[in-house]
């Protein structure tokens, strides 16, 4: 049952890369929510590929199909079904690899597990699964709109190591969405830009990082000691296709600094009663958000399809070659984006109603004074 | 209802850092597994402070008691109850911080969820709460012991951006366990153990980077698209106090490769029927373990408590300064390798009976020609 | 989040009466089991509506569709969406009935709850979402014939007090199936239609029970104590709509005998290896099956909607009066026996899952002499 | 992991019949409710047997300890760990029992799944089990008490066929403890009360049916399809020792009556808004409450254990007999009372959390004049 994420506001995802549909049943939701088929079309077409030489040219058309749980653009408390038809499914083009392990892929873990694997393409292993969580995280965004002003802004960070210049405190979606590549950097931008387009001359693929700001998430959210917000955030980012690690606020950069060197001293603060004068904690302490923005990143290893041979084995274990073809990306992180997204947004959303059950509506005392 | 961990092996964590007793209850133990409360002192005792100049010097002597679910040395199947006493509590040691949030504490946001705290220390936020965790653990390492041979280990692999050098294929316990400081790279135990000295020294503190392995999982644990292995080791390793980040594989450093210098050729393996050359995907792909030694990182973040004083609020919002006293870890990294372990064997037992709920005891054919 | 049930076997249904689509994702499948649409296509034909003068005459074509999960005739261990596409939808039918609420309906509790209403029809409330339990229990049938020799029958036993003569240890689904109103006992069959006819030229409607029998169920499964085997069929049955009542074995009647009178006495059996010589703990005993025949009955209520002016209020809370129209069932009964056979499947496969996943393939060793 | 109860409200219990002890573990408890020992120690005392001659003579001291989670007298928001010890163990009495099978108790049932049985006693089947579920009902009833005015009062309805004459909408805790087999009507306890004395005196028990109400429940609890508040109800009584039918409202009664006959008129009510004429319903409608009184009845079987000789197999699976010995109640009913409160305190806290995770703690316009 490991397609199913969230505790009250929950997600069920389904489909297989090639075949059928892909989608998603999100129960729980809160009744009388405003949604339309359109704000999830937008996310979709984010996250859609073939528009662009950065990623992959499969042309996925991903009309979203809502078939349950809203009438008259809004929510009826009861299970909303949304779903995307396969249709640029081609079954013949994987014929090569039903018996060869394609290396750093899920096809030999996949055997191992279910002893059976889809016949076309990578099943749930391939990143189209994605649709669903992105159709979802449409929903839960529209929740978290009903419920306050957040808003969570990811973009590509890093690609192969070169860094860019991007101020979470500031840093907004249309400038994320003003390249292609997903950086609010210009000029980090265009050499990642370069640098992608390099890697796909040379039939080879690179990585990076994608960081990720919510800003205006109240005090509170998180459930101690194992549903920490960050600790489901964790989980979030590393169900992602190729994600291999996560750091929140000061990540693995904080673990060079001294106790006092890396507090985060409190303030008071006009506007959220009590702030903290730098972040490194990353909007999060103890589990709970404190009222700071959340900050987040997630490293994406580069995409396995290389188009060069390499050495593998076959499902009778014997040692063969492999030299895949087809249509892939050469990156995944700028279409990376709106999903890191989707997964936030699914952990606020669950963990905002999750606290107005435990706790209740109005939020508890935090400051004597107030 | 966050302090539940697992789906078919599940614990519950109580207690908080004074007063009453912290424990777990396991629910979902398989039955006839050799069990003693001796086996779970072990590890107890490994997380225990006060054992040296590197650690609190609270004293705590934590005799575990199994209150159900065990006899005759055998599980029974039903819920296992442990607890230890909280004997070292001194309630009034904690009156001056009563109304002051300590900086990067969850004092804040503990009051911004709950609307009231603790009245002595740090609740459920305190590190004594891993000791339900530990035991758990323990609980966990006996039946994993009864489905196979499957090795924990974890170590200090890093302290304040010192770096050891250890081999995860090789490295064993003793090596771990020689040093206080529990880094079997003697020459590097010893840097680290000079940098926590000199922070103790300075009222200071600091932080690094847990490295663990987990040797001998069969291929094939795991259950996407939610519930990836490395998706729940994720979450397993940031719901600790003080963990900021987390690394599978090449995690972040992976990011910098290409996918051709990136993948991990398979390659016939005598012993595993299949293997890799290299060992990038931490023994993770498609979130479904390979048979390869599982590879992960975490982020410790150095402690808050640093003595010195600091500004702050106190809870009418106002500022103030804090100057903390008593008694506190310099540094947590010693204390987080039997947790780490601990959380590791947690979601491995879990994902081991998931593996055989849905599969089946005997593996799929993993393999035609075999 | 209430629309999922099971716990390794898990299914997630959805949609409402009128409009869009009435589906299911079954997660936690085993691999490799053999299901074809046609397999759940004959459930749903049993459940659907139109077939005759005893139930309503919605049209409904019902074709099912499978959209993931499935291929080549086997599952892949994946999610498995199924639905079918609501096509005799009349959304103005019901313009009557937006601000009136029917008697012992759930327009009320809907709008006590959400706030919100399907504008057409009983939204969630209607009978047409069982659609997706019955396709969703059709794949666990084919989970229980890949694990075991399981017989789910389920009949209409009694019909507004006049009860029937069935043999729960030898009746068949063809006995059951050979007449419309689904009551092997040919006299009794004869008269509950005559029963439900007479109800219907009334404008009435009639209720009664239905009784299930699973034979070939092997001993173990449940998990005390809250997942006790009867308690999740008690569930699973009080879940149906206009259920009333549950029994488990000698159910209310088992109240007036005594002890001594009660208990079933053990005796060898050569086919189980320990049978009992009577069955009054109705195959389950603390919460286990016992490999004795379990056998369970539900109490349905008479359908709300009668053709008669009735008492009421409106929405605004003033005292008015409602005379349903329309197309209804006279009695839910006939329609009631796959359901409830499709509730029973779940609730066997996800406890077989379960049993195999804390306890092993091989059962444990239940006599000392084998 | 069957011992876990609830979902946002959540209770895991523990403990064996004798060894060690038997408590609970509430997760999800809202902070800054008022709970103290006492409260729980109230229910336990009514629950306790050895208090007349109408139940087991067995010695229980059953002195709570609450070890987390609760400070000052009021609650965390934290993990609430409560047991209590078992003193009057005495570990020999059931040696004769070892290797027999007692008719109708869980002896079999607990080999045939776990292959180990608890050397003293029944184990998690015993009634002792019990414990945990009214600590945990009394905390769930302080929860209650902070969200509103409920009333939850079970009574023994029927003993061995005979019923008594009870007012659900009148009937009071006080009446019901006026007697020692908790039946308000006196005469009817009278009549119960002999029957089971004589009962006792012949060495065999008698079953019977407890009701129970829950009143100023606000309407619109429950989450359908699933998880409709019958239907949790049904599960919780289901899952008690001895538990063999379940009814909400009308029951099997019910299905006797035509719609006409059954349906509940709506009427303006002065004090809730809506009410209903009569409650056929028992205040649930479309797995909703209503607003009305919540009315159900639960049937437990005769106790198993008579002093007897009967037929019986050992665990080689020969035939023998069994003449147990020892301490037991002739009737459960008068100690099911506090247990059946327990379990509807459970539930209906769990589904007030949950109303207000999904919809918020304002009630939604149930009414659109008001």
């Amino acid at each position: 049952m490991g397609s199913t994420f969230g505790h009250l506001f929950r997600i069920t995802t389904f489909g297989e890369s090639h075949g059928g549909a892909v989608g998603v049943v999100v129960d729980g939701c809160p009744p009388r929510v405003a949604l339309s088929a359109e704000a999830v079309q937008v996310e979709l077409d984010r996250r859609r590929p073939g528009t662009s030489l950065l990623a992959s040219q499969r042309q996925e058309a991903d009309r979203v199909r809502i078939a349950s749980g809203v009438e008259g653009g809004l929510t009826l408390g009861s299970p909303i079904a949304l779903w995307v038809e396969n249709t640029d499914a081609k079954p013949g083009a994987y014929d090569e690899l039903r018996h060869v392990y394609r290396p750093s892929h899920a096809d030999f873990t996949t055997d191992a597990r279910y002893g059976i694997r889809s016949a076309s393409g990578g099943g749930r292993a391939s990143a189209r699964e994605t649709v669903g969580r992105v159709a979802g995280g449409a929903v839960a965004r529209a929740v978290l709109a009903s419920l306050g002003a957040v808003e969570i802004v990811a973009w590509v960070d890093e690609v192969a190591g070169d860094r860019a210049s991007v101020d979470p405190e500031t840093v907004s979606r249309e400038a994320v969405e003003a390249h292609a590549v997903r950086c609010p950097d210009p000029e980090a931008a265009a050499r990642f830009e370069a640098r992608i387009l390099e890697a796909r001359k040379a039939g080879d693929t690179v990585g990076g990082v994608v960081r990720c700001v919510a800003r205006g998430v109240p005090p509170g959210l998180g459930d101690p000691v194992f549903d920490k917000l960050d600790a489901d955030l964790a989980k979030a980012m590393l169900s992602l296709p190729a994600a291999k690690g996560f750091e929140v606020g000061s990540g693995y950069a904080g673990t060079k600094l001294t106790g006092l060197q890396h507090n985060d001293a409190f303030v008071p603060d006009p506007a959220r009663g009590v702030g903290t004068r730098t972040n490194r904690s990353g909007g999060i302490q103890g589990g709970l958000s404190n009222g700071m923005p959340i900050e987040l990143s997630v490293a994406f290893k580069p995409v396995a399809t290389v188009f060069h041979e390499q050495d593998t084995v076959d499902d009778a274990g014997d040692a063969t070659t492999i030299r895949p073809r087809g249509r892939h990306d050469p990156c995944v992180l700028p279409r990376a984006v709106p999903i890191v997204e989707a997964m936030v947004a699914l952990v606020l959303a669950d963990h905002w109603l999750r606290f107005r059950g435990q706790i209740g509506e109005a939020p508890p005392i935090p400051l004597r004074g107030t």
